[in-house]
Protein backbone atom coordinates (compact mmCIF):
# COMPACT_ATOMS: atom_id res chain seq x y z
CA UNK A 1 0.00 0.00 0.00
CA UNK A 2 0.89 3.34 -1.20
CA UNK A 3 1.78 6.03 1.81
CA UNK A 4 2.46 9.86 1.35
CA UNK A 5 5.49 11.18 2.78
CA UNK A 6 6.98 14.26 3.73
CA UNK A 7 10.11 15.06 3.97
CA UNK A 8 12.86 17.77 4.77
CA UNK A 9 15.66 18.26 2.23
CA UNK A 10 18.74 20.15 2.70
CA UNK A 11 21.42 20.29 0.01
CA UNK A 12 24.68 22.07 -1.31
CA UNK A 13 23.56 23.40 -4.69
CA UNK A 14 27.15 23.82 -6.27
CA UNK A 15 27.47 20.41 -8.67
CA UNK A 16 23.74 20.60 -9.65
CA UNK A 17 21.95 21.61 -11.75
CA UNK A 18 19.40 22.64 -9.94
CA UNK A 19 16.42 21.17 -8.19
CA UNK A 20 14.36 19.87 -10.94
CA UNK A 21 14.88 16.84 -12.54
CA UNK A 22 16.06 16.61 -16.01
CA UNK A 23 16.21 14.29 -19.32
CA UNK A 24 19.90 13.09 -19.76
CA UNK A 25 20.81 15.24 -16.48
CA UNK A 26 21.79 13.10 -13.71
CA UNK A 27 23.02 16.01 -11.26
CA UNK A 28 19.43 17.27 -9.94
CA UNK A 29 18.38 17.23 -6.92
CA UNK A 30 15.32 15.54 -7.47
CA UNK A 31 17.07 13.60 -10.01
CA UNK A 32 18.93 11.63 -7.38
CA UNK A 33 15.87 11.44 -4.55
CA UNK A 34 14.09 9.52 -7.13
CA UNK A 35 16.83 7.67 -8.36
CA UNK A 36 17.31 6.12 -4.57
CA UNK A 37 13.91 6.18 -3.44
CA UNK A 38 13.01 3.99 -6.85
CA UNK A 39 15.94 1.71 -6.03
CA UNK A 40 14.83 1.18 -2.38
CA UNK A 41 11.07 0.49 -3.65
CA UNK A 42 11.71 -1.05 -7.14
CA UNK A 43 8.92 1.09 -7.88
CA UNK A 44 9.22 4.56 -10.61
CA UNK A 45 8.70 6.84 -7.48
CA UNK A 46 7.84 10.81 -8.37
CA UNK A 47 9.31 12.88 -5.42
CA UNK A 48 7.02 16.58 -5.59
CA UNK A 49 9.03 19.78 -4.62
CA UNK A 50 8.00 23.04 -3.01
CA UNK A 51 9.85 24.79 -5.69
CA UNK A 52 12.71 24.35 -8.18
CA UNK A 53 15.54 26.11 -6.96
CA UNK A 54 17.79 26.44 -10.31
CA UNK A 55 21.79 25.64 -10.88
CA UNK A 56 23.84 26.25 -7.85
CA UNK A 57 20.82 27.31 -5.80
CA UNK A 58 21.20 25.58 -1.92
CA UNK A 59 18.82 24.62 0.87
CA UNK A 60 18.81 24.21 4.48
CA UNK A 61 14.64 23.38 4.39
CA UNK A 62 13.32 22.45 1.09
CA UNK A 63 10.12 20.36 1.25
CA UNK A 64 8.92 17.56 -0.81
CA UNK A 65 6.56 14.89 -0.86
CA UNK A 66 6.74 10.98 -2.20
CA UNK A 67 4.21 8.42 -2.43
CA UNK A 68 6.07 5.47 -1.33
CA UNK A 69 4.97 1.47 -0.98
CA UNK A 70 7.17 0.23 2.03
CA UNK A 71 7.24 -1.48 5.01
CA UNK A 72 10.22 0.69 6.35
CA UNK A 73 10.10 2.79 8.71
CA UNK A 74 10.18 6.80 8.63
CA UNK A 75 14.37 6.00 10.36
CA UNK A 76 15.41 3.58 8.53
CA UNK A 77 14.00 5.68 5.16
CA UNK A 78 15.87 8.65 6.41
CA UNK A 79 19.25 6.33 6.98
CA UNK A 80 19.05 4.60 3.52
CA UNK A 81 18.54 7.85 1.91
CA UNK A 82 21.24 9.74 3.82
CA UNK A 83 23.27 6.37 3.16
CA UNK A 84 22.45 6.33 -0.60
CA UNK A 85 22.15 9.61 -1.68
CA UNK A 86 25.80 11.83 -2.50
CA UNK A 87 26.89 13.81 0.79
CA UNK A 88 25.84 16.87 -0.61
CA UNK A 89 22.39 15.86 -0.08
CA UNK A 90 20.89 15.47 3.41
CA UNK A 91 17.47 14.29 4.11
CA UNK A 92 16.54 15.48 8.11
CA UNK A 93 13.47 14.40 8.23
CA UNK A 94 11.23 12.44 6.63
CA UNK A 95 7.53 11.54 8.07
CA UNK A 96 3.78 9.72 6.74
CA UNK A 97 1.09 12.67 6.30
CA UNK A 98 -1.97 13.43 4.67
CA UNK A 99 -2.97 11.47 1.71
CA UNK A 100 -3.84 14.55 0.11
CA UNK A 101 -0.49 17.01 0.88
CA UNK A 102 1.38 18.33 -2.20
CA UNK A 103 4.19 20.22 -1.04
CA UNK A 104 3.82 22.48 -4.10
CA UNK A 105 -0.02 23.16 -4.33
CA UNK A 106 -0.36 23.11 -0.09
CA UNK A 107 3.05 25.79 0.00
CA UNK A 108 2.07 29.43 1.48
CA UNK A 109 5.40 30.98 1.76
CA UNK A 110 8.80 30.81 1.45
CA UNK A 111 12.18 32.31 2.93
CA UNK A 112 15.54 32.60 0.85
CA UNK A 113 18.76 34.02 2.28
CA UNK A 114 21.15 35.55 0.18
CA UNK A 115 24.70 36.12 1.76
CA UNK A 116 27.28 38.40 0.35
CA UNK A 117 30.88 38.86 1.37
CA UNK A 118 31.87 42.58 2.26
CA UNK A 119 34.95 42.42 4.09
CA UNK A 120 39.12 42.77 3.10
CA UNK A 121 39.72 39.55 2.80
CA UNK A 122 38.42 36.58 1.59
CA UNK A 123 34.89 34.23 2.65
CA UNK A 124 37.54 31.41 2.93
CA UNK A 125 35.60 28.61 4.39
CA UNK A 126 31.87 30.25 3.24
CA UNK A 127 33.45 30.62 -0.67
CA UNK A 128 30.72 28.32 -1.70
CA UNK A 129 27.69 29.90 -0.38
CA UNK A 130 28.22 33.36 -0.41
CA UNK A 131 28.96 36.28 -3.18
CA UNK A 132 32.00 38.53 -2.54
CA UNK A 133 30.99 42.22 -3.18
CA UNK A 134 34.20 44.53 -3.59
CA UNK A 135 32.35 47.38 -3.74
CA UNK A 136 30.97 47.25 -0.11
CA UNK A 137 27.25 48.50 -0.47
CA UNK A 138 25.61 50.81 2.42
CA UNK A 139 23.32 48.86 4.59
CA UNK A 140 20.67 51.75 5.40
CA UNK A 141 20.68 52.79 1.16
CA UNK A 142 19.40 48.89 0.67
CA UNK A 143 17.22 49.28 3.67
CA UNK A 144 15.37 51.97 2.18
CA UNK A 145 15.01 50.33 -1.17
CA UNK A 146 13.85 47.46 -0.27
CA UNK A 147 10.63 49.46 1.82
CA UNK A 148 9.40 50.14 -2.05
CA UNK A 149 9.83 46.44 -3.02
CA UNK A 150 6.87 45.01 -0.39
CA UNK A 151 3.29 44.51 -0.72
CA UNK A 152 1.65 42.54 -3.48
CA UNK A 153 3.18 43.93 -6.79
CA UNK A 154 3.62 42.21 -10.46
CA UNK A 155 7.33 41.39 -10.05
CA UNK A 156 7.76 40.50 -13.99
CA UNK A 157 10.28 43.25 -14.09
CA UNK A 158 12.52 41.15 -11.58
CA UNK A 159 12.19 37.82 -13.26
CA UNK A 160 14.82 35.88 -15.60
CA UNK A 161 11.23 35.34 -18.21
CA UNK A 162 8.62 37.94 -17.80
CA UNK A 163 6.61 36.76 -21.04
CA UNK A 164 5.50 33.48 -18.99
CA UNK A 165 1.61 32.86 -19.41
CA UNK A 166 0.83 32.22 -15.65
CA UNK A 167 0.52 35.19 -13.42
CA UNK A 168 3.65 37.34 -12.04
CA UNK A 169 1.61 38.85 -9.11
CA UNK A 170 3.08 37.67 -6.15
CA UNK A 171 3.34 39.21 -2.11
CA UNK A 172 6.63 40.01 -0.58
CA UNK A 173 6.05 40.94 2.98
CA UNK A 174 9.50 41.31 4.25
CA UNK A 175 12.62 42.08 2.82
CA UNK A 176 15.82 42.25 6.27
CA UNK A 177 18.93 43.21 5.84
CA UNK A 178 21.81 42.75 8.35
CA UNK A 179 25.29 43.18 8.37
CA UNK A 180 26.72 40.52 10.52
CA UNK A 181 30.65 40.87 10.61
CA UNK A 182 32.56 41.17 7.24
CA UNK A 183 28.83 38.85 6.17
CA UNK A 184 25.21 40.69 4.50
CA UNK A 185 22.34 38.89 4.89
CA UNK A 186 19.36 39.41 2.57
CA UNK A 187 16.47 37.69 4.32
CA UNK A 188 13.12 37.55 1.80
CA UNK A 189 9.90 36.16 3.22
CA UNK A 190 7.37 35.72 0.32
CA UNK A 191 4.52 33.70 -0.98
CA UNK A 192 6.09 32.95 -3.42
CA UNK A 193 8.77 33.86 -5.95
CA UNK A 194 9.65 34.12 -9.37
CA UNK A 195 12.61 32.45 -11.47
CA UNK A 196 15.38 34.22 -10.63
CA UNK A 197 13.57 36.95 -8.59
CA UNK A 198 15.69 37.06 -5.34
CA UNK A 199 18.93 36.87 -7.49
CA UNK A 200 17.71 39.94 -8.98
CA UNK A 201 15.93 41.36 -6.21
CA UNK A 202 19.44 40.88 -4.27
CA UNK A 203 21.74 42.40 -7.53
CA UNK A 204 19.71 45.89 -7.62
CA UNK A 205 19.34 46.45 -3.83
CA UNK A 206 23.41 45.83 -4.25
CA UNK A 207 23.40 48.54 -6.46
CA UNK A 208 21.39 51.16 -4.66
CA UNK A 209 23.76 50.40 -1.77
CA UNK A 210 26.96 50.76 -4.01
CA UNK A 211 25.21 54.32 -4.82
CA UNK A 212 24.87 53.36 -9.19
CA UNK A 213 20.61 53.66 -8.30
CA UNK A 214 18.23 55.33 -6.07
CA UNK A 215 16.30 53.92 -3.44
CA UNK A 216 13.14 55.62 -4.85
CA UNK A 217 13.71 53.71 -8.47
CA UNK A 218 12.46 50.83 -7.12
CA UNK A 219 8.80 52.47 -7.74
CA UNK A 220 9.51 52.63 -11.45
CA UNK A 221 10.82 49.11 -11.90
CA UNK A 222 8.03 48.11 -10.46
CA UNK A 223 5.49 49.83 -12.48
CA UNK A 224 7.79 49.44 -16.11
CA UNK A 225 8.34 45.01 -15.44
CA UNK A 226 10.76 45.49 -17.89
CA UNK A 227 14.00 43.26 -16.67
CA UNK A 228 16.56 44.80 -18.87
CA UNK A 229 15.80 48.14 -16.33
CA UNK A 230 16.71 46.20 -12.58
CA UNK A 231 20.25 45.17 -11.46
CA UNK A 232 22.19 42.37 -12.34
CA UNK A 233 21.37 38.67 -11.06
CA UNK A 234 23.74 37.76 -8.44
CA UNK A 235 24.98 34.85 -8.51
CA UNK A 236 23.12 31.50 -8.15
CA UNK A 237 25.87 30.56 -4.92
CA UNK A 238 24.88 33.15 -2.35
CA UNK A 239 21.39 31.81 -2.43
CA UNK A 240 20.03 29.12 0.34
CA UNK A 241 16.38 28.35 0.50
CA UNK A 242 15.54 28.36 4.13
CA UNK A 243 12.01 27.31 5.45
CA UNK A 244 8.78 26.53 3.02
CA UNK A 245 5.52 27.37 5.00
CA UNK A 246 2.56 25.05 5.03
CA UNK A 247 -1.04 25.94 6.77
CA UNK B 1 66.43 46.67 0.28
CA UNK B 2 64.82 43.15 2.00
CA UNK B 3 62.55 43.50 4.90
CA UNK B 4 61.75 40.21 7.06
CA UNK B 5 57.75 39.82 7.34
CA UNK B 6 55.09 37.83 9.16
CA UNK B 7 52.34 36.54 8.08
CA UNK B 8 49.16 34.75 9.38
CA UNK B 9 47.64 32.80 6.89
CA UNK B 10 44.14 30.61 6.78
CA UNK B 11 43.63 27.61 3.97
CA UNK B 12 40.89 24.83 3.11
CA UNK B 13 43.57 22.03 2.62
CA UNK B 14 41.16 19.76 1.00
CA UNK B 15 43.01 20.57 -2.05
CA UNK B 16 46.42 20.37 -1.15
CA UNK B 17 49.26 18.43 -0.90
CA UNK B 18 50.20 19.93 2.64
CA UNK B 19 51.90 22.72 3.54
CA UNK B 20 55.36 21.85 2.45
CA UNK B 21 56.62 22.90 -0.94
CA UNK B 22 57.71 19.89 -3.21
CA UNK B 23 59.24 19.24 -6.37
CA UNK B 24 56.75 18.47 -9.22
CA UNK B 25 53.83 19.28 -6.80
CA UNK B 26 52.41 22.14 -7.61
CA UNK B 27 49.70 22.17 -5.20
CA UNK B 28 51.01 22.99 -1.74
CA UNK B 29 50.15 25.88 0.52
CA UNK B 30 54.38 27.31 0.48
CA UNK B 31 54.44 26.67 -3.37
CA UNK B 32 51.64 29.16 -3.63
CA UNK B 33 52.45 31.54 -2.00
CA UNK B 34 56.20 31.29 -3.19
CA UNK B 35 55.26 31.74 -6.56
CA UNK B 36 53.10 34.24 -6.42
CA UNK B 37 55.31 36.30 -4.14
CA UNK B 38 58.59 35.60 -6.91
CA UNK B 39 56.44 37.19 -9.17
CA UNK B 40 55.22 40.17 -7.29
CA UNK B 41 58.69 40.45 -6.24
CA UNK B 42 60.75 39.58 -9.00
CA UNK B 43 63.06 37.10 -7.02
CA UNK B 44 62.98 33.81 -5.69
CA UNK B 45 61.85 33.90 -2.48
CA UNK B 46 61.61 31.51 0.41
CA UNK B 47 58.46 31.49 2.90
CA UNK B 48 58.92 29.76 6.20
CA UNK B 49 56.30 27.90 8.23
CA UNK B 50 55.84 27.51 11.80
CA UNK B 51 55.34 24.10 10.95
CA UNK B 52 54.32 21.26 8.32
CA UNK B 53 50.79 20.35 8.10
CA UNK B 54 49.98 17.07 5.88
CA UNK B 55 47.98 16.95 3.09
CA UNK B 56 44.01 17.79 3.20
CA UNK B 57 44.77 19.29 6.90
CA UNK B 58 43.07 22.99 7.36
CA UNK B 59 44.54 26.04 8.71
CA UNK B 60 43.00 29.30 10.11
CA UNK B 61 46.17 30.66 12.03
CA UNK B 62 48.79 29.63 10.42
CA UNK B 63 52.33 31.92 10.80
CA UNK B 64 55.17 32.16 8.54
CA UNK B 65 57.90 34.38 7.45
CA UNK B 66 59.45 35.26 4.10
CA UNK B 67 62.13 38.19 3.59
CA UNK B 68 60.73 40.58 0.63
CA UNK B 69 63.00 43.31 -1.43
CA UNK B 70 59.42 45.82 -2.60
CA UNK B 71 58.23 49.38 -1.80
CA UNK B 72 54.57 47.58 -1.35
CA UNK B 73 52.65 48.50 2.11
CA UNK B 74 51.82 45.62 4.17
CA UNK B 75 48.31 46.11 2.85
CA UNK B 76 48.81 46.30 -0.27
CA UNK B 77 51.22 42.83 -0.39
CA UNK B 78 48.07 41.47 1.26
CA UNK B 79 45.86 42.66 -1.29
CA UNK B 80 48.44 41.10 -3.82
CA UNK B 81 48.44 37.77 -2.23
CA UNK B 82 44.54 37.17 -1.78
CA UNK B 83 44.07 38.11 -5.52
CA UNK B 84 46.86 35.99 -6.96
CA UNK B 85 46.30 33.21 -4.25
CA UNK B 86 43.50 30.31 -4.93
CA UNK B 87 40.76 31.15 -3.24
CA UNK B 88 41.18 28.24 -0.81
CA UNK B 89 43.89 29.93 0.87
CA UNK B 90 43.87 33.88 2.53
CA UNK B 91 46.51 36.16 3.92
CA UNK B 92 44.68 37.15 7.21
CA UNK B 93 47.71 39.76 7.94
CA UNK B 94 51.22 40.36 6.83
CA UNK B 95 53.16 42.53 8.85
CA UNK B 96 57.09 43.95 8.62
CA UNK B 97 58.79 41.85 11.71
CA UNK B 98 62.40 41.83 13.37
CA UNK B 99 65.07 40.62 11.25
CA UNK B 100 65.85 37.78 13.40
CA UNK B 101 61.96 36.65 13.48
CA UNK B 102 61.67 32.58 12.16
CA UNK B 103 58.49 31.23 12.26
CA UNK B 104 59.59 27.51 12.52
CA UNK B 105 62.68 28.45 15.50
CA UNK B 106 60.88 30.41 17.28
CA UNK B 107 57.39 29.06 17.81
CA UNK B 108 56.81 28.18 21.42
CA UNK B 109 53.35 26.40 21.29
CA UNK B 110 50.34 25.44 19.34
CA UNK B 111 46.97 24.89 19.09
CA UNK B 112 45.22 22.27 16.73
CA UNK B 113 41.66 20.77 16.94
CA UNK B 114 39.87 18.06 15.54
CA UNK B 115 36.52 17.83 14.60
CA UNK B 116 33.87 15.06 14.41
CA UNK B 117 30.33 14.60 13.18
CA UNK B 118 28.68 12.10 15.61
CA UNK B 119 25.06 13.05 14.71
CA UNK B 120 22.30 10.80 12.78
CA UNK B 121 22.34 12.49 9.93
CA UNK B 122 25.19 14.20 7.99
CA UNK B 123 27.16 16.75 8.36
CA UNK B 124 26.20 19.14 5.16
CA UNK B 125 27.87 21.95 5.09
CA UNK B 126 30.88 21.17 7.46
CA UNK B 127 31.41 17.47 5.42
CA UNK B 128 35.01 18.75 4.20
CA UNK B 129 36.20 20.11 7.84
CA UNK B 130 34.97 17.18 9.81
CA UNK B 131 34.78 13.27 9.96
CA UNK B 132 32.15 11.24 10.32
CA UNK B 133 32.00 8.89 13.12
CA UNK B 134 29.13 6.72 12.96
CA UNK B 135 29.72 4.52 16.10
CA UNK B 136 28.84 8.29 18.56
CA UNK B 137 32.23 8.15 21.10
CA UNK B 138 31.57 8.14 24.89
CA UNK B 139 32.80 11.54 26.06
CA UNK B 140 33.66 11.28 29.43
CA UNK B 141 35.71 8.22 28.65
CA UNK B 142 37.46 10.23 26.01
CA UNK B 143 38.55 12.74 28.39
CA UNK B 144 39.56 10.27 30.95
CA UNK B 145 41.94 8.74 28.41
CA UNK B 146 43.25 12.52 27.61
CA UNK B 147 44.36 12.74 30.96
CA UNK B 148 46.93 10.30 30.93
CA UNK B 149 48.23 11.61 27.37
CA UNK B 150 49.08 15.24 29.46
CA UNK B 151 52.55 15.99 30.35
CA UNK B 152 56.00 15.46 28.72
CA UNK B 153 56.35 12.36 26.98
CA UNK B 154 58.18 10.53 23.88
CA UNK B 155 55.36 10.41 21.85
CA UNK B 156 57.16 7.91 19.18
CA UNK B 157 54.08 5.66 19.62
CA UNK B 158 51.91 8.18 18.50
CA UNK B 159 53.74 9.01 15.45
CA UNK B 160 53.84 8.04 11.78
CA UNK B 161 57.53 8.02 11.95
CA UNK B 162 59.22 6.69 15.26
CA UNK B 163 62.66 5.80 14.00
CA UNK B 164 63.22 9.75 12.81
CA UNK B 165 66.51 10.70 14.43
CA UNK B 166 65.05 13.97 16.08
CA UNK B 167 63.93 14.14 19.41
CA UNK B 168 60.48 12.72 19.79
CA UNK B 169 59.45 14.22 23.33
CA UNK B 170 57.05 16.54 23.09
CA UNK B 171 54.79 18.74 26.36
CA UNK B 172 51.18 18.59 25.58
CA UNK B 173 49.81 20.82 27.95
CA UNK B 174 45.92 20.49 27.78
CA UNK B 175 43.33 18.16 25.53
CA UNK B 176 40.03 19.55 25.61
CA UNK B 177 37.23 17.68 24.46
CA UNK B 178 33.74 19.44 23.69
CA UNK B 179 30.13 18.22 22.61
CA UNK B 180 28.38 20.94 20.74
CA UNK B 181 25.32 19.37 19.27
CA UNK B 182 26.08 16.52 16.97
CA UNK B 183 29.68 17.59 17.10
CA UNK B 184 32.35 16.43 18.87
CA UNK B 185 35.46 19.20 19.46
CA UNK B 186 39.24 17.73 20.55
CA UNK B 187 41.61 20.49 20.99
CA UNK B 188 45.22 20.20 21.96
CA UNK B 189 47.35 22.55 22.86
CA UNK B 190 51.31 21.65 23.23
CA UNK B 191 54.66 22.60 22.28
CA UNK B 192 54.58 20.75 19.21
CA UNK B 193 53.37 17.80 17.41
CA UNK B 194 55.55 14.91 15.43
CA UNK B 195 53.71 14.13 12.20
CA UNK B 196 50.34 12.51 12.53
CA UNK B 197 50.63 12.41 16.46
CA UNK B 198 47.02 14.65 16.53
CA UNK B 199 44.81 12.84 14.12
CA UNK B 200 46.49 9.59 16.04
CA UNK B 201 45.71 10.56 19.45
CA UNK B 202 42.84 11.16 18.08
CA UNK B 203 42.47 7.93 16.31
CA UNK B 204 43.03 6.25 19.87
CA UNK B 205 40.23 8.33 22.04
CA UNK B 206 38.05 7.65 19.40
CA UNK B 207 38.33 4.22 20.23
CA UNK B 208 38.54 4.65 24.17
CA UNK B 209 35.38 6.48 23.12
CA UNK B 210 33.83 3.44 21.46
CA UNK B 211 34.68 0.88 24.38
CA UNK B 212 37.28 -0.57 22.07
CA UNK B 213 39.87 0.67 24.54
CA UNK B 214 40.18 1.16 28.56
CA UNK B 215 41.23 4.82 29.39
CA UNK B 216 44.36 3.38 31.11
CA UNK B 217 45.96 1.52 28.19
CA UNK B 218 46.87 5.33 27.08
CA UNK B 219 49.86 4.83 29.79
CA UNK B 220 51.18 1.80 28.17
CA UNK B 221 51.30 3.25 24.69
CA UNK B 222 53.39 6.13 25.57
CA UNK B 223 55.78 3.56 27.44
CA UNK B 224 55.78 1.14 24.34
CA UNK B 225 56.84 3.57 21.88
CA UNK B 226 55.44 1.20 19.06
CA UNK B 227 53.25 3.16 16.82
CA UNK B 228 51.12 -0.18 15.88
CA UNK B 229 49.51 -0.58 19.08
CA UNK B 230 47.93 2.93 19.57
CA UNK B 231 44.48 3.35 17.69
CA UNK B 232 44.06 4.35 13.97
CA UNK B 233 45.11 7.84 11.76
CA UNK B 234 41.82 9.75 12.29
CA UNK B 235 41.42 11.43 8.67
CA UNK B 236 43.63 14.84 7.60
CA UNK B 237 39.87 16.80 6.83
CA UNK B 238 39.02 16.75 10.48
CA UNK B 239 42.37 18.57 11.42
CA UNK B 240 43.20 22.48 11.67
CA UNK B 241 45.79 24.67 13.03
CA UNK B 242 44.27 27.14 14.94
CA UNK B 243 46.95 29.21 16.45
CA UNK B 244 50.32 29.60 17.02
CA UNK B 245 52.38 30.97 19.75
CA UNK B 246 55.33 33.18 19.84
CA UNK B 247 57.02 34.71 22.73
Amino acid sequence: MQNNYRMLVAYDGTRFYGWAAQPDQEMTIQGKLESVLSKMTDEEVEVIGAGRTDAGVHARGMVANVRLDTAMTEVQIRDYLNHYLPDDICVLEIKKCGERFHARYNARGKTYRYTIYAGPLKPLFQRKYVYECFDVPDVERMREAAQYLLGTHDYAGFSHNPRMKKSTVRTVDSIEIEKKGDYIHFTYHGDGFLQYMVRILTGTLIEVGQGKREPEEMKELLEKKDRSLAGFTAPAKGLTLLKVDYM
